[in-house]
């Protein structure tokens, strides 16, 4: 597939500058473009890649094209630019129809003579498989699961007995929707199980990464509205509403009962305690824990940023006597303040 | 399904407060109960919602009768009165009894006549299924793994070479027992791999979450007492023993040789280092890193609440410098002495 | 299987200590060795229990063999010379041939007839199998991947499309290798997927751990060089390098673009930021937070140990006005100097 520069400007909304009649053949990475591709420029940190870059083309902002040794699309959005133009570059999934002879799908389902369901797939009673939907291999569908049109479920993906999952979600291997919360009651020094009687319910347009796990609701249903995107390993726990148009990054655990409003984006390894409500519009950095509620939108942190071992001991020992600390600038102050007495009653007294 | 309340009470053990014959026919939550549903107050967070609620019967402790709209199910512990009463509406799961076509079942292997073994499930040779278990779908029962009676194996779990299962476990998707533990010793800068020589041993009335992973031991076994609960996408390391009746919430890492007691609760997304041992009844809260034995009962934490960036950006510039911040308090300190000296040697002199 | 051990010292390079005819059948822990059994001392943790083991042999430090009360094999690197050891007891993993009938391979993918392709696997076109490859129940090996010689692959492992595979490369059950990594731009308050077009490649001798998931690169390959040691449920990204040797253990999440050097080791559940660059021979402990890069070798570190929960509320209380207190000191060292002021000129006025 290949592209003009100007036909390329015109599928994806920005500005040509240089010449519109050249010729793109694919993308690349600014340092490792040859010409016939077209690379992009970001994040700032690669800005020095730019003048050495041998693509043909680069998509960047007005600000960088001073630095830029080739043509270029002018974008007020190069990341969002480039995603438009990769589309058109990217190989299309292959769409295949029927169901694979190694599956094993229930006479009581219903599957969309457009779906495929991949070898060894396992399809329980009351399954309904929409339009256009790819099942991977080994993908287990479970009773009364429905998945809507145009799904994309990748190999391995177990989406348990009553899932529902809107038009056009991506599941990537090995994720599990739909297993049982984490909901035990102490009984003795023992615990009780308490059922999981909710469901998981998905919207459209959600992506689900590799081996992340999104638990059924204990009583209430545990709800990803449209168009949130997950990363790997994510663990959503029973009950919790993520609002739509969130984005989480890989390894975060959200505990049970949490509701993270829309359009909030969550840094990795971040970790959420039960119960807490977050506004819509929240920024969570990487590795922070939040314990209580965030009723306001604004960036949110407690990752402390690695420093050499030794200075990070020293300060970590001080950080555990802080009390301490504390307690001696206060006494330092009622001392002081005794002193400055004692020293006003000496001037007043040399008056 | 539907009971009496007074019924229900006589099943679970608690009071009766209000119209006895009331009928109840499931469980809801208190904002989206209807009338011939049973919800429960075990949480003061959601007492707000009380009131308003349309239950026919709230299941709650005495001090919370007041505010009650309806009937009652008065307990002394009422989240476990609730989980009582949910196990009594909750469907049971299916239970089927032989192999799916699409399996593969060793001739070598023993599969009770009263279990499962579902599509695609591989049971190796000298594999022993006992009565009652049921296999989900494409399960890999490894040589010699014995599962003990009444077992839930949920789809896709991996059970390696030589792991034990007691009676009654539960074993949800994608969890991986009995995989190698991370064994490996340095020579010249290259690692050469520790064979791991042990097993997994895992008691009664355990259950485990999804996508879960529990590591053979190096050389002695990785043991799961009776009665643990183990939420989705904890990592339990090679050696590890993990005491009778603890409960792990998800996202948890126990590295290599820890010993966990009896009775332990372990936040989501601790971390436990190699080697450490915590005594029976000790409490970890969420996100804290442990790093050395506990040897008494107690709660123990270290992760820091999230705060606004800006703040926590400054609160974690002056952590960097505590250090210096505590040398300025000594010099203050030794300066405020000789201060202090002169100022008695004024006082003096003024005598 | 018996070796004398002398024998044994010869195989694996150490010293013998005692009666070298002595006949050792097996490995065990000091504490639960039996006579006939090789034990080892390489933690000075387990030192306490070397006078009472009944092990015929231990493998030690030439400084612990005062307290040895049997016969020894001395060696400068005791766990390395275990390992050698243990690999001789070790049971060689069985090596089978040829295609179980349950799996579904593409006729268009190339499997060496010296290789296994377990039950339930999918091979998919274009896909080079080489010899000796043993892959688990359940694999799934996409399009055009390639395993190379010797691999062990675990049972319900993915590899996605493209994925390239040195060879004596073993990855435990579960793992996700070359899904699409998290690419997502922002248009509008909604998300757009950026197409992952790079692919997975891993080199000779990596092993990687159950239910361990790595992306494909977004543009230019994700890279794990030959002899990488990966844990259980580690997040690597795309475009991730992870250089030469490097050892990272459970938890670990690598965020996009991220370069880590030769002969690195990182502690479990530590993270790191987008985008850094970690120079050779870094180590890093356990849950620390990496957002910078680091220029040189050393360790480091963040992880805050647990303490009693108390103690860490007050100390954390503090930590949170920590810029106060900073300011307090600073105005104390703003009076102290101005009371110094007066003081000496109280004391001046004296002269």
């Amino acid at each position: 597939m290949a592209f003009a520069l100007g036909d390329l400007a015109r599928r994806v909304g920005a500005r040509v500058h240089g010449d519109a009649t050249c010729r793109i053949e694919g993308v690349a990475p600014l340092p490792d473009a040859r010409p016939g591709t077209i690379s992009f420029l970001a994040n700032p940190r690669y800005r020095r890649h730019l003048a050495a870059t041998r693509a043909s083309a680069v998509i960047l902002a007005e600000d960088d094209l001073g630095g830029c040794p080739c043509a270029a699309l002018v974008s007020a959005h190069p990341y969002l630019t480039y995603a438009r133009v990769a589309q058109l570059f990217a190989r299309p999934d292959p769409v295949l129809h029927g169901v694979h002879p190694s599956a094993s799908v229930s006479a009581e389902s219903r599957v969309d003579p457009g779906a495929w369901v991949g070898p060894c797939c396992v399809v329980a009673a009351g399954a309904v498989i929409g339009p256009g939907v790819q099942l991977g291999p080994g993908c287990v569908v479970g009773e009364g699961v429905e998945i809507g049109a145009e799904g994309r479920i990748g190999a391995r993906v177990v989406l348990c007995a009553g899932t529902t999952v809107g038009p056009r979600v991506r599941i990537h291997p090995g994720a599990v929707i739909g297993a049982d919360g984490f909901g035990i009651a102490e009984e003795d020094d023992r615990w009780v199980k308490v059922p999981q009687l909710g469901r998981v319910r998905i919207g459209a347009d959600v992506e689900i990464g590799a081996n992340t796990t999104i638990d059924r609701g204990a009583l209430e249903d545990t709800v990803i509205e449209d168009g949130v995107k997950l990363d790997n390993q994510i663990q959503i726990a029973h009950n919790v509403l993520v609002g739509a148009h969130t984005a989480i990054a890989g390894c975060v655990g959200v505990s049970g009962s949490v509701r993270i409003g829309r359009r909030c984006r969550i840094g990795g390894g971040a970790g959420i305690a039960g119960h807490v409500e977050i506004a819509d519009d929240v920024v969570i950095t990487g590795m922070s824990l939040v314990t209580k509620s965030i009723p306001r939108a604004g960036v949110y942190s407690s990752g402390i940023p690695a420093e050499p071992a030794g200075r990070w001991r020293r300060n970590h020992a001080r950080l555990r006597r802080l009390e301490a600390l504390a307690g001696r600038v206060r006494a330092l102050e009622r001392e002081l303040r005794a002193l400055r007495g004692t020293a006003r009653g000496t001037d007043r007294g040399e008056e």
